[in-house]
């Protein structure tokens, strides 16, 4: 998997200069999007099965800031994964520094109930267990 | 008709302190929801009959610099208006003073086709000529 | 101290329908300014000091969608503070249905370095202490 | 000089499911960003001189809708070029075809005031000149 780049925008700086806070959840998505289209399961393809898959939660811890044409290089891993819940950690970087720590879980529903993704979407179950060996699901 | 006001947020201005002229098309559409609210006929009234208001184009001549809480006094009226289109004028102000002046033109559409608003929609038709008693559609 | 309340806006809504997740972290912003103001200590007078308040950590955990016009109710409380750091909660309701719970941290530096509050802002550590009794620091 | 590419993002997209209109705005800076850095004088080096460059009018004119993953191709060109002011014009296309047409015009200032750009900033001068050969003001 490669990592993801996003170069800051003029508009997603703030009076003090650098980059809004809020925009770090904006680039994870970005990333998350980017990773789920390497497994060959993107976003749009999800959506096509007339499946969503919300965000249950979000986590940013800042480490350092920045700013205006910096490209900040995200790398996505699976940190968890159950049947019924994912989730996906970020580590964003300038160069050598770590400028943020991001965390989001995220299920899968259908007309508004979570569903099991092994059954309701089993490649995508089987592209993401490649990736999370670890997990107890996966054989 | 009351004006509407949008007190600017922190993460709407930019590096050089002030509101971020994207902003003030996000604020013309705020407002725009507004009036429509006023004459009794609201985006999701008109969404729930199927039919959505497309956005033709906007344009906005920036006066005068705002910044975190400055509170934006703005004002609507529709400045044209036929059987396929409409116009709305924006005038923006802080106090006495014009900080913006917008426009934007829309028309009603339906399965992507361009409708009549005074047969599609004729109750907004008559709301919209009660405030545009110069159109000459409007008896 | 009152809730603050934001009214969802239409470009706050995704593909899905429902409020782009990032912008609650915006709206925790929003909340945030006004409960400073209502301390008497807001985001310009401790700008105009010299010092900057930067977000070291925030999350969000999503209960349940909210769309374009709801109005979130937002209580926020100090659930943690000593001198160099402070912790924000955000509890976000419709009516009587928690929408997202939040948690924020931040500090104060000056100059890049982080200050102690007790020092540098003695009059904002006083308003903060008397909304934070159980804090070790204040007597 | 090359086109700038722009790949509309998840949160970009609205309630319709397309691009919601006021990101074009946002697009254009980024084109135009991109473009000052070809010409070898970038927004950074600008403000580095002390020097800002405020939006004085935007307008956009909306073609065709474009929604999540669509990379839309910028192309922009300056249209009007005085000492005080110039314009650039932004051509936006999917493919064969165009979905937005807009324009900004802007100006130079330095501690609130307009600024000459042939005298202020010479070399920025002469690289517009060499991109708008039909301008009066070069010779």
């Amino acid at each position: 998997m490669h990592t993801y780049q996003h170069e800051v925008k003029y508009y997603e700086c703030d009076r003090m200069g650098i980059t809004h806070h809020s925009n770090y959840v904006r680039i994870m998505e970005e990333a998350r999007v980017d990773y789920l289209d390497q497994l060959g399961y993107g976003f749009d393809r999800i959506e096509a099965e007339g499946v969503v898959s919300p965000v249950i939660s979000i986590e940013c811890n800042y480490k350092s800031p920045t700013t205006f044409k910096d490209v900040i290089e995200v790398k996505v891993t699976i940190s968890q994964f159950t049947e019924a819940k994912f989730e996906f950690s970020y580590e964003m970087r300038l160069g050598d520094r770590v400028v943020c720590l991001g965390k989001s879980r995220h299920c899968f529903s259908e007309n508004g109930r979570v569903v099991a993704i092994s059954k309701r979407l089993p490649e995508l179950y089987k592209a993401i267990c490649a990736e999370y060996e670890a997990s107890p699901l996966c054989r």
